[in-house]
């Protein structure tokens, strides 16, 4: 392990993932924190906008364009779609090694991004060189990686949930359904009449049902590892709650005598941050709050080919701050659980 | 229409059925609320124990015993499984017409309501009798019932959403999942500490995944529309919402070139109760919250058999007390609609 | 009463306050809603943008200089501040009364008014002849007026707490505090940061302590009661609740002989909307949540001078809509509960 | 500093206050937890009733009587009241020290006890040596103690906002009101109908408005600081939130010439745990949640004896288990932060 301090940068870091990588990295012992941008509060001290930070952090916002960026060791982009991709070359040129919270460097392919996000895409020639920031897969490129695109959330969950079944085999490509539902924090910080409490609260809504931007990197993800094109139904749906992401996973087994506990298991004995739950257990997102914890439980009827997986995590951690952290972790040679082992809140 | 004005009791009104038919009763303009009963608020007067009815109700409780019950018309029984199926027989030979919230009725098959629910059934020769309040696909034998099986939450948002592709014998039969949630108010109004505020709010958990009572009610009625035996893959979560049924049903289409949205409008044309909404819309818990209606959405990929069906509704109102007047207005020869065409209140 | 159906219009329709004046006109049997504007859903169908009320309301959004406003008996007025003004006096001229949810007529001060809202007055010569429309004191006003100012949510339910106290003379005039609670949907139905649910759930904040612009209007109803110049302590806080206001309110009595529950008791005895708790009793918000109700409740310290009074409305009803219709019915000399006689939801 | 690892012992361990002290004491570098105890979850794992602590403690939960309590360096008692003051003595005997969370040991009169807690006191000769465990006003004789009253939650939040006037002698006493506001999980960890989901969402509530158990305890602490018998009106307030603690507190000042913010800003100025905000801010409870904060904000009108304070904390630390832990670490001579310096979770 190194113990050279990191110096860290944030780019866009006033908004929900922004604000939980520095509740993160204020507790990472490895890390300083050098500069935290963020063009709408420049000049504006840290714990004045994010009081929960008071004492913990002595900041003051930089522009985007600071030059301080380029005197860090890393890099995370925590800024909306379209706008990491114009900054990441030269940052890359100042041999700064970076983390993109967001999604654009997730897609591999150039076109199917356009097709999504709306904007052609600025540096399509990295795409390829990015590493897909998903620890439990990639872990070995993450560590020599010099720009990793962090999962988005619901990826995240659904992939874990279901990767053990692809990588193995066992299940009936064209039977897979997530049924997923995210906090409201999911939508982030940014004044929207659809995600006001008086708007969210007591109710529940399927969204994004004809079509939702995480479904292409979740297809992307499932195809890797089936090693074969993997089609999903994927509806996500927000709950009157501010963090945490329940993926509920069907699929259909291609013969009745798997053990698939066994499976899962067995594939994720050594991972610090999946936990698969004993049988008959059922997770909540609350045990999984604040956390980088993925948990999975399995639910098999006998002598059905019918599968029922269960996937939680918290959005903003192990689908967003907390996943960057363990990257950095695995980029740098770091304990892959420095930072990020807190238990949740209860209650 | 009948002028007559019904004389109505209620068996069992503290729980949260209970009081919410008295809220709808109250408005009833057919209707005198004669008998209240309660075990443990004997004696107190119902607007001391639900100050939302105060000004609109001057009785008091009385015991489950009262007499008065055969005095009534109706009586709708609104207590926990494994209650009313005493009691009701005596009542049927005073020729007071039953409406059953609970469970007893609800299952055709005494053995199976024993394997559920745990105890031998009390009147099993009145199980061929009941019939099952579903008015759309009942209404003509409710019309004549002396006994209702008012049906339970889940089934009613499941099976309204599914009947039109069983009837018209469109769908895989073994494709059927139901992924339905629910608000925390299903769970009743009792003392239990997985339902308090501390263990419920700002999580979200799926429960029952191994077997829940209201699966055997929702196969029992998919099998009598489809008119051959029919499983579904059921999961029920809870919501940190005190209202509200959403149940995201997956089904596979046969063949791909039906119009589904077509069959559910010709289906439901002449339902007060049921609106199928227009293409590409998603409905929400709270635009059905107070109210009877069930809200459905379909959504039908192109040249997909892959089918996803959205059901919402009020699980104390369409799921429970609203239908149960629903039945009771049917019952009666009343407009269907009386004491039930309510706006829901927003935000 | 009158059997002629009212033609009404409805200005600013599409805030919380518009659609709530929406839910309960439909039910309004007197009522025809003739016209709702709103310039940012101008020729969309009502029904599309509030589905609660899809079945109930056939119109679609008219623009706010919609000429069928003058063929209109009433209009009510939804806006933000600073709008009705400018168009209120030809609609006047037009022999339609007004009924102005907004501010612009509250304070009959043109000057507090500039100093509070930061504009300068539109029509300060009809300051005086608007009535505030608090019908618990200015019931004869209100039945004669053509311009009725519907008083803010907080001087209501403070206003109907301190009354009878200040019109008795018991109280010492200097000791008021008013510690106020509401819930979000009082902050309205925009886009604003401050109101995402991320950022108002599952915490509780003070705020306007340094002033509140409701507070002159507070003053200058309970100095009228009192006859003399009344300040009070305000100190709003916002609740992670959509509906309801709460205000605990504190005084000194001046002598300690007196029974102030007979006070309330008698003062409101003949108030269809107002009701006095019995002694001990305590009110919460749920119980009012969607009525025009106010509940009061009084705590006297045996032998001490201080008080406590509870004081609870729906923001929305009491305090916004429902006031609004109260005062309709009365301007147009019709039974006053009409289209207001509904219990509580519960739960 | 000492390095000796202290062993710790938990009685009552499964309601919130004990599953908090677990969750703060695993990440407390100076501590290993040698027993935990509870009779409803004897012999289960602590992790399986807690799984928010899986992979942080490997224990299973022992019965009350436990002779490992003996073992310990330290026993913290997290239990209802009229439960530790039997057990404590044998401990003390046993030259444990203790540190008890419950209301046994708050007030030093044994006759005020009895009064509000209902039965005898079982170790009223114990009451004198107890020491209250308010850091900021105990410290020097919580290092010395071997048995520590743990301040309830309404009483820390209200007796650090306004110690700093009660020590300096700047207010009437006659005019002291403490309107404080809980979150739900104060009314703790057991099935009770009050505290259901449906019951408290959505909904506001004063409660013991007539006398609440706190009330004295709180008397007794300000009375202390004060230096003569202290009255003062106190109502607290049920929010639909799980955690925090507001207090708004209302005071006359006997001059107006007096810079308020100055008293608290110096009173506090050493003090870890204690926060006065600049001029202007005003606190909210998200930010000091999961942490053991007191934020501070002090509004003072100009020209006005009238005062308002906010003080705000998280209920479950600073006022309960962080508190506890802060008064270990003063017992044991370490620093006082170690195991409580966490920023809050935010949003």
């Amino acid at each position: 392990m190194s113990s050279k301090i990191l110096q860290v940068g944030i780019v866009g870091a006033t908004g929900y993932t922004g604000v939980e990588l520095l509740r993160l990295l204020v507790g990472h012992e490895q890390v300083a924190i050098h500069v935290v941008t963020s063009n709408s509060e420049k000049d504006e001290a840290v714990s004045d906008v994010f009081p929960s930070l008071s004492g913990y952090l002595h900041l003051k916002f930089s522009e985007h364009d600071s030059p301080a960026l380029t005197e860090c060791d890393v890099v995370f982009f925590a800024t909306p779609h379209a706008t990491s991709m114009y900054k990441i070359p030269e940052l890359l040129n100042a041999n700064v090694r970076i983390i993109d919270l967001s999604a654009d460097f997730r897609l591999q392919d150039a076109e199917q991004w356009q097709h999504w996000y709306g904007v052609e895409h600025a540096a399509p020639e990295l795409l390829k060189r990015a590493v897909y920031g998903l620890p439990e897969i990639n872990r070995e490129q993450i560590s020599e990686a010099d720009l990793v695109a962090n999962p988005g959330c619901y990826p995240t969950a659904v992939s874990l949930g279901l990767l053990p079944l692809l990588e193995e085999g066992v299940v009936d490509l064209n039977s897979l359904i997530a049924d997923a539902k995210s906090g409201v924090s999911g939508a982030g910080r940014k004044a929207a009449m659809g995600s006001l409490f008086s708007e969210t609260s007591e109710t529940f809504k399927a969204y994004g049902v004809s079509g939702h931007r995480h479904l292409p990197e979740i297809c992307q993800t499932l195809s890797l590892c089936s090693g074969q094109a993997v089609d999903i139904t994927f509806v996500p749906h927000l709950v009157p709650m501010v963090r945490g992401i329940f993926a509920t996973l069907y699929a259909h087994l291609q013969q009745t005598d798997i053990d698939v506990i066994n499976i899962y298991t067995a594939r994720y004995s050594n991972e610090p941050f999946v936990e698969v739950l004993p049988k008959g257990s059922q997770p909540d997102t609350r045990a999984v709050r604040g956390t980088n914890m993925c948990r999975i439980a399995v639910s098999q009827s006998q002598d059905s080919e019918k599968l029922v997986i269960l996937s939680v995590i918290d959005n903003l951690v192990k689908g967003a701050a907390g996943q960057a952290i363990q990257n950095m972790n695995i980029m740098f040679g770091l304990d892959e659980v420095i930072g990020l082992n807190l238990p949740a809140i209860y209650p």
